[in-house]
């Protein structure tokens, strides 16, 4: 017989049908066995009732994560026991049961509240809980809904490498690897490779894992994460990207409202409300309105502190009703040496981060699209052209004015569902001292 | 003036129309200068008349690969001048010219015969080619169709880990990593975390660079590529992967015929004929046919030299008029430890390879899902079952039966297109002597 999935079996109310997943409770009431089956798609209860004394005798035997295949007849239950809820409303007799896999003794009891040592040793069990999936169900619809507006926006997606020849930048916070009888590194973003692909297809985007080498082990890094990545051709200037990314924003947040309002409410998130158009000010206006706003007087300094940009979500909120703001304009020598320098306010860049409730989730900008003024850029940091060479080939044969943003996809997760711990928006989160199980020093 | 693209220009003749793009080939007659253009989506002749005076004095300073923009006139063509293909009835004639970036003077002339070295130097230049843009649409579209389709088919999407803590399996072929304090390696495959997911979602899939420290230099290999996975839960053998694999790649062709004929056509390659259902034969059945049809006695042979897989395909194409066909029940030493032994044909395993056109494409299926069989097969294979116990507690805590497939993106690229070399069917490819550029010993 076909297997019907959970979340269907309203549909099957005085059938019997087969279903197949996992014990998720087991309630023993001696002559009533009470079982919670969980698969893909929802939870049932299910009862072994002893008159079926093969099935009785085997739900007496199952533990939980015990996999099983189950013909039962499913009941409407009675008025009166009837739940809320998926399922609340019938209850499946098991008729027969077949053990398809077992499960040896867990190593601590469903629902037990647990440290996050805990729950990251355990990830092969812990992440079936319902809250973990709804987390990355949503994370899945993120970036499928990332991907899907910018194909429809006529972006090519294309494969970045990860193996990269050179620090050319010259970072700490980068991985050294045995190449060989060379050395080589593992990129920390996409950048130069999309830039090159500007000249190929204009509009390009790419998901891939990078890596930082940070040896910070806080509650937002990890050391390997998502990075979703788009770089666009004959712009104007960063509003271009602004723009796309505020369309972006709107297409995903849509998205998530039609596959993952569950997911939302199960986890006490709110879906984020995007603006027609996400407000935008430069850093100097931001500066001066955190001065007169809140008091503290940053005027001048060349970034924002984690206390700046809370504050200006908070602006943002009272004063524009968005959840999103635009900084723009950061100095010259905050960014990269490919950011695009303003012509009408010099030593300032055509550059941006969005902030959304207190935290950066996207950096961007234009970037410098002329060969020589690239070089010197370089120069000007103190680097060597001689190493980006390859790189340099892009704007050495014609490139149009682009720019791009990059945004980490875990880091968006957490932030979309209010997750503290951005390890707990990770699959499989690699800090300093854990690639799955702890590390020895 | 909105740009309008290259392709749509047949819509607008009669009219005034801004265009942008790359110097593509610049013809000087003197008085009459005409310049191909070419943006992401075709290619146009244009001119410039001497009457334009302006645009006529830069058209006579561009030159190859320089970034335009530019207003002109759609011209119908005079019927004797009309030629096949895109635009091939029209003209642009120049009125203004922007330049928005220049070129340096390019290191070769426009379609020279490069080899493969001086291509894979230039590939910021090289790349833009239409020949190249059309292998890379080609494979963009396959990754995306792989997708599509498993997410219409319920699959959940998710992100493996690249950095893995321990290799081991043992491989020769695995990249070592500085991970602070300790050693890191590459991941050679989801395959583990793939297996561990199909406990949470029962289907997923994972699109991502994979790495192979190997040292080969051949047309078949390279060290870093990029690789489309599923894994599946609650089947009953290794047929179900066969013929979800089945279904995606007609899922593929026929999305390949609907975006991608103009880029086989271009690269006069030819869509692959999926059928209903593709032929299936045991190694053994296999090697019968071998001797029997070719005449060479490779019975009892643990695995398929590649000329044993050319002659398969050659049979499989005239016998079933399929390009491909599955071989299963390779024995137990040759295949890794997860995989699941035939009860009913003891020392060969329910996996399976899919041939295609001469090669092997796709490697798949049924995985051990009993935790103490797995034990016994890790120690079977001389490994230490301690090593896998984060991966164990999968199978610890109750897995279903279950099974998957991996395939190279890059080489199923090359195959579709009948392309020789793998490195020119990967956009940055990775090899011992060159990461974008050549190593130094």
């Amino acid at each position: 017989m076909q297997r019907v999935y959970i979340k269907d079996l309203k549909d099957y109310i005085g059938k019997e049908v087969t279903i197949a997943g996992w014990v998720d409770v087991r309630r023993d009431h001696g002559k009533l066995i009470f079982i919670d089956l969980r698969d893909m798609s929802g939870k049932v209860q299910m009862v072994a009732l002893p008159n079926h004394e093969e099935a009785h005798k085997i739900a007496n035997n199952v533990r939980n994560e015990w996999v099983v295949e189950i013909k039962g007849q499913v009941n409407e239950r009675p008025e009166r026991m009837k739940k809320e809820g998926l399922n609340g409303e019938l209850e499946v007799e098991i008729l027969e049961t077949r053990v398809l896999s077992e499960a040896k003794e867990l190593p601590f009891e469903k629902d037990t509240e647990l440290n996050l040592d805990t729950y990251l040793d355990y990830l092969p069990l812990t992440l079936r809980t319902e809250e973990k999936k709804a987390v990355f169900k949503v994370q899945t619809v993120i970036v499928q809904a990332f991907r899907d507006f910018l194909i429809q926006e006529n972006f090519t997606e294309f494969q970045a490498p990860k193996i990269i020849g050179a620090d050319a930048e010259g970072g700490a916070g980068v991985f050294e690897l045995e190449y060989f009888e060379n050395k080589a590194f593992l990129a920390t973003s996409p950048q130069f490779y999309k830039q090159i692909m500007v000249g190929v297809f204009e509009k390009v985007f790419s998901v891939g894992n990078v890596f930082r080498a940070e040896k910070h082990n806080t509650t937002r890094h990890i050391n390997e994460y998502t990075s979703l990545d788009f770089e666009m051709g004959f712009i104007e200037d960063h509003h271009d990207m602004m723009e796309t990314e505020n369309k972006m924003l709107k297409f995903t947040v849509e998205r998530l409202k039609e596959k993952c309002q569950a997911e939302f409410n199960l986890l006490n998130a709110e879906i984020p409300k995007v603006p027609e158009k996400i407000p935008f000010m430069k850093l100097k206006e931001a500066q001066e309105i955190i001065k007169k706003e809140f008091g503290e007087d940053c005027v001048g300094e060349p970034d924002l502190e984690p206390q700046h940009e809370r504050w200006l979500c908070e602006y943002a909120k009272k004063e524009f009703n968005s959840d999103f703001i635009f900084v723009t304009h950061y100095p010259v020598e905050k960014r990269p040496m490919y950011t695009y320098e303003d012509e009408e306010d010099p030593g300032f860049t055509k550059s941006f981060d969005l902030l959304f409730r207190g935290v950066e989730i996207t950096t961007g900008g234009q970037r410098i699209h002329n060969y020589d003024k690239l070089v010197s850029a370089i120069k000007k940091k103190g680097l060597d052209p001689e190493k980006f060479s390859f790189y340099l080939q892009a704007f050495k044969y014609g490139i149009p004015p682009h720019g791009g943003i990059g945004m980490g996809l875990e880091r968006l997760t957490a932030k979309f569902l209010g997750i503290k711990n951005i390890k707990e928006a990770t699959l499989f989160p690699r800090e300093i001292n854990r690639i799955d199980t702890l590390l020895n020093k």
